[in-house]
């Protein structure tokens, strides 16, 4: 059963891809944050909720909109085209109708060490599956019509309950 | 084995995601574009070419570039956030150092009919899995030394022959 | 007066960012398709068409649509960061509720000759001001509510004529 | 001359375009980051360091590059398409070899109050010249071949001294 399993959609997998990369070689910084605004899609879409239950589509009517009102993102390693990185989610729920998503970049399977690592020697050489970017989006909930901030949508709740089961105290 | 099945490589997936809409509720026209390069890397990918085998990257030094000379596409249905589309790319080689891939989009889930669609009058009443799109890419190799058009390198090589096995001919 | 001088509302100016490039340190080819874009919306606010008046907004309801049906573009030179460049537009009333937009994009100030352009040979050395890319967007009228092709909007009407005022026959 | 007048190269314009936008009706939050970047480059290029003194370009060889470790932003309103963006650049020079950047989007011609604002309850009604978005991104100062941390390039520092010229102590 997914539920017990929040890996099934807070674990995910993506490429850098050529388009991504900017004229110094590596992943163009803003990209990232595209990234994860994918990955927080596909963890819905991966747990059972249809995209057109949270994001506005011709002919939908949505009650609740959650917009961005945050975000920020920290660049570790730089990211090359081809580069396999794995995408932790962690959303957590903030006071009422707000909640953030943590991603966390890993590099499954980084270039070779030394040609193309900027901040290599801040960070210390290349290893297996290291931590290279984060992110963080901060989504707020308010309806539609009033403009009034409210409760976060049912689905949202449940996304985020099943998203926290079995994790301990988090750090900041 | 791979060659005997080109669909491993040329039948590819992606879900259309919130960022690639405009404020007309639909897929923004150039973003199609992107994903064409995207799934021209995926398949590199799949067939078992590394992206630095292609791509610049820091470090590495290739001999041959292959930029687009030209690139078009057809919109045939709008796409709304979360369609999964099924992705048939058709590569050719062309004359010498020079090919080109055909990116033809179906839609496997499209949206419910009449609401999404400001073409269905056009193109009649949305069914099962149906031509949504196609792009273009034409591709010139050429020597990064000397910038003088030169034959294709031997990935792309391999790349192309396998991906016309079992190919009768084309339509134009 | 405006109508005059089409050059006030069809030529245009921008710059290659960073953002634009990918790892080969030219312009990343999908890009200049967001540049003809932009450049269609600048000349329609130039020209005194408001935004509202032709795309969609939150509260505003147009009675037509104007999808892009069609797209191209060719890629003559590359372009690195910083590049001044100059963009011609040619739109075009086609049939009825059809028209396209032909974008000439020309280098002011290009890169020094020899480093930059991976199709020297090709196409010669730099001089001047030369041709670097083309573009065409082709759109459709068609209403919001029926999804029928329909007229043009009276605002794109007005700016079909007044930039082929002054216009003698073009070539294909 | 320049120099007496930051506001030549620190106050930008732009406006939002259709691109821009996702199906919300509204400014997708990540292109904020990329609005950031490229005013950061037209900044330095009206104070009159060339794209290739501080930008990767082919065939060029800078000693220093300037990663971006870190970037955040703020959304206070919506942007819809047409609205017309001042930009206020704030770059500061931190601890050594590191520099950070804040920019201050406020919307000129924001659009009409009620329709496109879901946080207006939260924000209160649209004035005239109203501060829309925030951004912040930190760039750290590394030499390209040892890949250590270094002093800032010579532009940046001429472009940050300039910059802080007339600013009295700063808010946080």
């Amino acid at each position: 059963m997914a539920v017990l399993d929040p890996s099934t959609w807070l674990a995910l997998q993506r490429r850098v891809r050529f388009g991504d990369t900017d004229a110094a070689g590596v992943m163009h910084f803003h990209q990232l944050l595209r990234w994860c605004h994918e990955a927080y899609e596909e963890s819905l879409e991966r747990f059972g909720i249809a995209a057109a239950a949270v994001f506005p589509t011709p002919g939908g009517h949505l009650a609740v909109a959650l917009p961005i009102v945050h975000c920020s993102a920290e660049f570790r390693r730089p990211l090359i085209c081809g580069d396999a990185l794995a995408i932790a989610l962690e959303p957590q729920r903030l006071e009422r109708g707000r909640f953030e998503i943590r991603y966390r970049f890993r590099c499954a399977n980084p270039g070779p060490a030394g040609s193309a690592d900027p901040r290599q020697t801040v960070d210390g050489p290349a290893a297996g599956e290291r931590l290279v970017a984060e992110g963080l989006t901060s989504h707020l909930a308010i309806e539609t019509e009033t403009r009034r901030r409210c409760d976060l949508p049912e689905p949202i709740e449940r996304w985020l309950e099943a998203s926290s089961l079995g994790q301990g105290p988090r750090p900041l």
